[in-house]
Parts: structure tokens; C-alpha cells; sequence
């Protein structure tokens, strides 16, 4: 638990100049030394990432577990609420506490890092190191993600040019392929073209990496195995007769599980502060669940007192489906969670546009506050009584901090400043004894939003109305059918991964606060059975991002000295 | 210097089978022991794979370079040659000879792998470990160059999208895709379909990344700062004008150095007997120039007495290139030249169907040797008087490998037979005696074949007439036009690559032996400015390979321990 080195640059600084003056620790040692692990229970790739080795690694029993933590938000605005940020800091701020513990987090994509976002390893002294490596390439995961993805596509278009033996339907092929870049020139595409030798020419396209059914399968699966069995599960397609072929139809699971296997192996780097971070799966927070796999919360829970996670977009997405998909599943279950937000969102929330978030306006923030309001009591559905933090920016004022403590003490939560975006985890160590407060309460009696059984569309209609205030669900006649053909077809069971925007409880990115009485219109169903869940869009989805006139991958390079520059 | 140990199991059990049975040393403790390289001049990648980090790893100035010794082959043919596996054991034999020395190859692509061809590290006792490693993602090399080929794609048609600023034509992008599968559905597609929200619709397609333009950067680069320099030589396509667009017209090449930064490092792993081996870049060696790279030929010299080195294909595409463009562009020169032969292979030359191989026949096999014959004379026009090693066959007689060797008596050539893959390092140190010996004569005098002035016409018939025994060479109109166009854009002084078939001298491969009178048929002409060459391409090139009715793949899989089955 070294301090800070006091010749860290002043808050302000970009990011990357940060956190290269921090020299990391040897990862090897690092773990040898938070958790007793030998040199051959990890992996190294560099001197300062690793993954652990799974088949040396022994994950606890349940019963054994550290106290798990999510960490979820109010709905997302351009403002900014910094969740992964909070993350990080609440990690180190236990640490700080004495604590054992660290953070699990999701994997960067490259394409936003290229479009437009920069990386996603924090911020401030609040960060993940090494930095670059983390938003680069990162041990190779999602490449595998990739090459296996895709490897299944031109094993499917081969079996289609060898005369599609399993009987799939050419027109009914729903496997696309994926690239992590954003691309919108390869969202429809035509391929097969040239004559008989090329394949049979079809309509088909391209999603981002982190939109593939393999970075969620990969995030769900218990080890290898569990892996493989769900690979075999995935549908690609449909016969004539409208029944399903399957990756095991195919024989295709056992080479993609070849090119998933180390990719599948949790990845440990450090923060800042040199605490162990795990960062392990990316899935998309829409058409996907949008958390870290399950392979690393386990190993985290199995090596700390504390572990600390988050969840995509805002609570109406994230902590919905990490607790009614990922908890599901895997039976986790959150001890406490955290409910971020900022002054300036609440501003936004409450109607103030991004150029005026600096001038402090009580009113307005009280009128946003709807959304945290909203927020805690769905949090409350779940059976989690929230601690909001209040992710601090230099413009807050005092008034207003005061303003949203006393909102949240209304709703008997408590609501605490954090500073580690300035301070690192000292400016944490506040949220997270509140944190701890909060779990010596006892432990929370978490619950799903919906039983198994119940249908697809009870489902959704349970969240609509539950968590987003919906008066009704309307289904364009294709979700419809699909929705009944996914029933027939034995899917009912699974839980629904509700894919709409995340800048509203509504499907409209306008309706901003707390939005009530709104009809969420279901505009298309799509299934995967080798995640486990069914997938209902609500909206407009994109699959595949493009990049925008001036791509922040046009002002990146490398200095002289080999130093990445233009990566924030 | 361990020796093989004595439980290996016996020759002909599966090479993966070999592989496992030897436990491979700590590479990190390899470097140090071998080349005294501290911990810090490599970049682990797991226990028993690193890159050397060049930034803190010195290279030797040339004077004090090792002797280089290039392994090449005789026209190749289904009966396989074994310059890999040749490649490994000549490397382990002068280990045993005492000598520090390294074999640096080339990675192996996906692509093969999944398809028919299985793994490519070694074979039998003459194996490179972890093998399971280096087939697949080994240290995400192929991967990196992936994901900068397409990025640079999806900046191009984003760049189109927004208004082509460049004046690039859209009906003139010569920049294509790159995936490293198998994928003949890719060769030829429509992308930016679905209206003007997602671009321009236009017609490309993909090729298997060893094609990439980039992977021939990647061997040919010098450093960090060459690789980008270029990248940003790189013709993407031209302006109504026909003027040339560049990488650096798009300012892409920053980004994708970023992502080439790591890639760029060359890989250390280790043979059977535990000596050191690099394995780095896999260009094409039809479209490319088919060597390993520079910067690991340039680490290997430094560090070792031998390095021996291997080139793609026969020694008429293979070393010609090696020669005329790595050489010609790197200023190395090789000490030595092996050229690989085998009696089946020979009698394969000489007419006799794979079937009936294993039968003796001498009259087949003085027919075929006239493909060694050429080569020899070829290599000789180079100033290279190569040894010639006979790969061993269990089916060979002694008859067969004295005729081979008397032949090679009437050429002033030593021809010795190796058992390499039987045996290990000792059955090839005969071989590695005598390629000392040809060393102890003195330094070759290297001869280019034709001079950086030659017109690029000129090199080609240069080739065709004086290695090929071509008695002309046709162009099409296209190509004649498209060379023409090179030599006005200032790029005539750049080495042509020619891109025939591997099975023939000339560009008919049934045409085996050595034919004489044939026309070089040039089809076209692709530039590649960033590589340095200019590629000529005689016949049908694929590529983007297809799958096989039943693709490897189907195969393979993972036991339910973890291990990989299926890779052979």
C-alpha cells in the first residue's frame, strides 16, 4: 500500500501523463504479495499484466467470499458521472481502510478509443495502469473474441458453399461477423460475391466486437467447459422448417474454444495506488449485459474481503441486468451497492444545457434529483438500499452537495462527496467507510425482478413498468412473433437483456428526470442461447459505431522515444 | 545444452505429442543463460514465450555480427521438403556442435491452420514449443497488424464519407480488408450499403492478413520510426488526376503505429533441445517478400556465433527475394546457403505420382534432379555455393542419397543427409559440419541479381530469363500500363516481388523439373510504396484462401484438462 508519490502531477493533468509517473509494480510480486500467489498461478504478459492461470488457480467456495460491491449510476448525460473513475477510487479508498481489496472491471474496445471516447481506464488519480496496454490490445482478449467469431462466420459460409448439409436456410443466417474498430461502411454489406468459387453471395454486415454473443458467452461461463457448452448453444440460423441450427450442428465450438482459452483467463493489472485491479470482459451494455465475466468476480471474491464492480450506462440498464442476468446466472449476489452521480448531471437532469453546469442552480438540481430519486427506489426493488456518491468536480458548490445530501436523507440513504478523481483513494476513504456502514447493517435480501418462469413478455412488461415508469409495451408484430417463436422453441425461461437508450428511462434520449406513463415500443427480439437471454430492442441499436469527421485516431502517435501520445 | 530427454516419444507419434512431451525452460531464464539478457530486455508472454524489448535490448554494429546461413528449398511439390523442420534441426545440430546460434522463422497464420494444413512449427524431433502457442495467437502479432490494416480502412471509407478531402476517388481505393481466416466469402463484397448514414457503397474485399501490406512493413522495418515512415508511404488509392494518396494524405499512420508498437518486438521462444529461437513476421511469399524480420534476423546476428534463417517457397521465389529485397533493403548478406532436397521429392520432379514414392527409382530421380540442378545454378548466380541437405525419409535407400550426393559431386556441391527429424540436433550436425566447412572457404561475394536503376521491367525479365530460364516475358496491357505508371511516379528504382505459382520455374505449375523456353505471363502489377517493392503478379494469386469441404477445424477442440487436440 505505497502512498502516492508526491511528485504526481497536479489534478488537471491529461490522464496519460499521470499515470506514467507512476512506475508500476512488478505484477508477479504484486500478487505474490496481496494474495500469496505463486509465479505459476498467473500468467505474465509484460512485467505488469497478467492472467491468472485457471487450471492452478482454486476459486473459493462462495461461502468464502469478500463482500461484493456494484457500482452503478444515475442515467448517463454528456456530463459526465464517472463511474468507472468512482470505481477505482472506492477500491483504493478501501485499501486505504486497510482493507483487502479490488476492483473488477470491464475491458476497453478499440474502436471508441480510436472514434472518439479515448480510453476507459479511469481518470485523474483515480486510474488503471498500464494505461496504454489496457487500451490497446489487452492480453489479446477481444482479438480472440474476434478471430473465434469470425472463424465461425467462414465456417458457416463454407458449409453453405459446400451444399449446407445441417439443411440451414442461406436467407435465414443470423451469425454476422465483427471487428473491434467503428466502421459503419461494413454495417450491411454484401459478401460472397465473384462467382461459384467465391461462395454464395448474401446480405449479412459487421458489429463491433464487444456486440458479439462471444464476449457475453465469454463473460457468463463458469470455466472452460461451461465455455464450450455454450458455444455449442449459440443459434446461427434456421432451417426451412423455421427450427434452429445450432454451433454443434455445426462442429465449429471445439476450434473456437481453441481460440477462446487463454482469452478466458482473468487479466490483473493495478491501479495507481498499486491495488489490484482485475479488468476481464467488455460485453455491451445494450445488447448485452454489461458487466465484467463471472470468471473474475469469482477470483476476486475468492482472494479479498472487498470486491468492487460496475455495471454499464445507468441502474435502469446496469444493475438491472447484473442482478435479473449475471447474479441470475451465477448466483452472486451484491452485499451493497453504490449509486453515482454528479451535481452537474442532476443540473443536466434537470434541464440545464452542458455550457451553464458551471454556475451553481439549486433549483434545477432539485428538479433533476427525480432521476436519483428514481434510481434509489428501483435500487430498492432489487432489495439494495443504495450509498450515492457524489463524484466531486471543482465547480460544485457547497450548497449543492448540501442540496443532494439532504434530497437522499429524505429517502434515508446516505449520500457522501468523493474526491478521488483529485486525491486518489484518500479522497475515498469517506464512501468507503460508508460503504462498510452501510453492509454492517446486515446483509442486504437481494432479489430478482422476475421469476424464470414467467414469459418473455411478462418480462419485459415487469421491467416497463417496475423500472422505467412505462404505462405499456408495444410490440411491432416481428418482436411479436419472435418473442412467441422463441417460447416455442423452449428459450422462454431465460431472463431478457432490454436493449434501448441509456439517456432515459425512456426509449427517447429526450425525456430526461424521471419520465412516467410512456410506452416502450419493442421493436425486434433477438436470441442468444449461448449467453442465456433474449435480447429485446427497443429502439433504434447500433451494432456497429461509425467514427466521426475528425476521428481522435488522426491526432494520435508515437513520440521519438516510442511514447504513446493522443490516447485519452 | 540439455539433451533430448530419453522418454521423447519414438519418431512418427504426432509432433503435438512430441511437443508436450518436453517441458520447456523459463524463456526469461533462456535469455539470461544463453545471451545474458536481463530480465528487462524482454517482454514476457506467459512463462515461455517473451519479445525482446527493444528499447532497452542494443543491437550489434554489422562488423560484429554472427554468420547468417539462409535455408532454402528445392521447387516444392506435395511431397514435402521440410525447410522448417530442416531449419530447426541445422539450428540444434550446431548447438550441439557447440556453437551458439539461432534459427529465426516466420509466424504461422491462422488461416492454414484451421483449414488443411494444420500448425507450422517444426516437425518430428526438430520442433519449436509451446507449439500450441505459436500456432495461434502467438503474442497477438497477427492480430496488431489486423487491427491496423482495418483501421486504416475504416479511416479511409470515414474519410470518403464525409466528402473524400483528399481528392481520393472513391472508384479508385486500392486498400482492402484483412482477416487472418480462411474466408472466401470475404474475397469479394459490397460495403457501405443500407443508405447515406453508412457511406459509399463500392465494391472491395479481404484479404488473409500475411497479405497485408503492413505484415511486409512489419519485416522489413528498421525501427519504430521507419516502420512509421513507412506506413505513411503506403498508396491507398489516387485522384482523379491519378495522382497517388498516401497514409500520411490521411494522417493514419500515427494510430497505426500505436497499435504495430508491440508487434513490432521480435519473439524468443525455444526448440525441443532448448535453444533459442525467433519467430517473427509471416509475409506472404507470393505477394510479399516471405522472410522473418529484419529487426529479429538483426537480434539474432547480435547475440549468436549462427543464425540460420529460412525463406518462403522454392529458391527461385524464396531466396531470390530474401536476396533482392530484404538484402537488397537491410544491406545483410548471407554467409552460407542450405538448399533442402528430398529423395521422394526429387522423384517427384522426375515424374513418379505420390503413391508410389516409397518404391526406389533411380531413373525418376536422376530425371527429377534436374530441379536441384537449376537451383544449384541459380544460387551460384546469387555467389552462394549452397550445401545440399537430404531430409531424411525412412523409405529413401542408400542407393538413392549416394546418386543425390554424386550428383552434387559433378556441381562441386556437398550434399549430406540429415535426420533431423528422427533424431533431433544430432541427426543434422553432419549437415551443420558442412555448412563450417563451406564457411571456412571464405566470405561469398553476395551479387544482387540486377542493379536499384534497372527499370522495373528490366528486373522482371532479368528474373524470368536468368533463374527461371524464361525465353520472354508477356505483359497484359494492364500490367504494361500499371508499371509504366510506377516508373512516372518515381517508384521504378524499388525491387520487384514476383508472385507465380511455388510448383513451377515457371508460372504453369505442371510444368514440373526444370522447363526451359516458357513465356513469363505478367497479369499485373500491385505497388507496395511502404514495403518497398513493387509486386508482380504472373497468373492467378489467391489472396484469401477458402476452407475444405471438411475444414481442420471441425477437428479440433480442447480435452476436458485444457489441452488442445486437433492442431496438427
Amino acid at each position: 500500500m505505497a502512498p502516492l508519490p508526491a511528485e504526481l502531477p497536479p489534478p488537471g493533468t491529461p490522464d496519460i501523463e499521470i499515470a506514467r509517473a507512476v512506475q508500476p509494480q512488478s505484477i508477479l510480486l504484486l500478487a505474490q504479495q496481496r494474495f500469496g500467489l505463486p509465479a505459476d498461478s498467473l500468467i505474465p504478459f509484460g512485467h505488469y499484466k497478467a492472467k491468472l492461470n485457471m487450471s492452478h488457480f482454486q476459486l473459493k467456495d462462495p461461502s468464502s467470499y469478500g463482500k461484493l460491491v456494484l457500482v452503478t449510476a444515475i442515467t448517463p448525460t454528456p456530463a459526465g458521472e464517472g463511474k468507472t473513475t468512482t470505481s477505482v477510487g472506492l477500491n483504493d479508498g478501501f485499501n486505504q481502510l486497510g482493507l483487502k481489496s479490488s476492483v473488477c472491471l470491464r475491458e476497453p474496445s478499440l474502436g471508441p478509443c480510436f472514434g472518439m471516447k479515448g480510453g476507459a481506464a479511469g481518470g485523474g488519480r483515480a486510474q488503471v495502469i498500464p494505461m496504454e496496454d489496457i487500451n490497446l490490445h489487452f492480453n489479446g482478449d477481444f482479438h480472440a473474441i474476434t478471430a473465434a467469431h469470425n472463424l465461425l462466420a467462414s465456417i458457416l459460409d463454407n458449409h453453405i458453399h459446400w451444399g449446407s448439409e445441417s439443411g440451414l436456410d442461406p436467407r435465414y443466417v443470423t451469425w454476422r461477423r465483427v471487428m473491434d474498430l467503428n466502421d459503419r461502411a461494413l454495417r450491411n454489406t454484401i459478401v460472397g460475391l465473384g462467382g461459384a468459387a467465391n461462395g454464395l453471395p448474401r446480405e449479412t454486415g459487421f458489429d463491433i466486437t464487444v456486440a458479439s454473443e462471444l464476449m457475453a458467452i465469454l463473460c457468463m461461463a463458469e470455466n472452460i467447459n461451461d465455455l464450450k457448452q455454450r458455444l455449442g448453444r449459440i443459434v446461427v440460423g434456421r432451417r426451412r422448417d423455421h427450427s434452429p441450427v445450432t454451433v454443434s450442428d455445426l462442429s465449429a465450438e471445439g476450434a473456437m474454444s481453441i481460440l477462446l482459452k487463454d482469452a478466458l483467463q482473468p487479466n490483473l493489472v493495478q491501479s495507481l495506488e498499486h491495488n489490484p485491479v482485475f479488468i476481464h470482459g467488455g460485453p455491451f451494455a445494450n445488447i448485452a449485459h454489461g458487466c465484467n465475466s463471472v470468471m473474475a468476480t469469482r477470483s476476486a471474491l475468492s482472494l479479498n474481503d472487498v470486491v468492487v464492480t460496475e455495471a454499464g450506462f445507468g441502474a435502469d440498464l446496469g444493475a438491472e441486468k447484473f442482478i435479473d442476468i449475471k447474479c441470475r446466472h451465477s448466483g452472486l449476489r451484491p452485499d451493497a451497492a453504490v449509486l453515482v452521480c454528479t451535481v452537474r448531471a442532476l443540473k443536466m437532469q434537470g434541464g440545464v444545457p452542458k455550457s451553464r453546469l458551471a454556475t451553481p442552480d439549486l433549483v434545477a438540481l432539485r428538479e433533476g434529483a427525480v432521476n436519483l430519486e428514481r434510481h434509489i427506489r428501483n435500487l430498492r426493488q432489487f432489495g439494495l438500499t443504495p450509498v450515492v456518491s457524489i463524484n466531486r468536480f471543482p465547480t460544485d458548490s457547497e450548497d449543492e452537495i448540501a442540496e443532494i445530501q439532504a434530497i437522499c436523507h429524505e429517502y434515508d440513504v446516505q449520500a457522501v462527496p468523493a474526491e478521488h478523481w483529485a486525491l486518489g483513494g484518500a479522497g475515498a476513504t469517506e464512501l468507503a467507510q460508508a460503504v462498510l456502514d452501510q453492509m454492517a447493517l446486515g446483509k442486504p435480501d437481494v432479489q430478482l425482478l422476475y421469476p424464470d418462469d414467467a414469459s418473455l413478455t411478462d418480462k419485459i412488461e415487469t421491467i416497463a413498468t417496475r423500472l422505467y415508469d412505462a404505462e405499456r409495451v408495444d410490440y411491432s408484430p416481428e418482436a411479436k412473433q419472435q418473442l412467441e417463436e422463441y417460447e416455442q422453441l423452449g428459450f422462454g425461461h431465460l431472463p431478457v437483456c432490454i436493449a434501448k437508450t441509456q439517456y432515459s428511462f425512456s426509449a427517447n434520449p429526450k425525456l430526461r428526470g424521471a419520465p412516467s406513463g410512456h410506452a416502450l415500443p419493442v421493436r425486434e427480439a433477438r436470441l442468444s442461447a449461448g449467453a442465456g437471454f433474449v435480447v429485446v430492442i427497443c429502439g433504434d441499436i447500433m451494432t456497429m459505431p461509425g467514427l466521426p469527421r475528425h476521428p481522435a485516431a488522426l491526432d494520435m502517435g508515437l513520440s521519438p522515444e516510442g511514447d504513446v501520445y493522443g490516447l485519452v
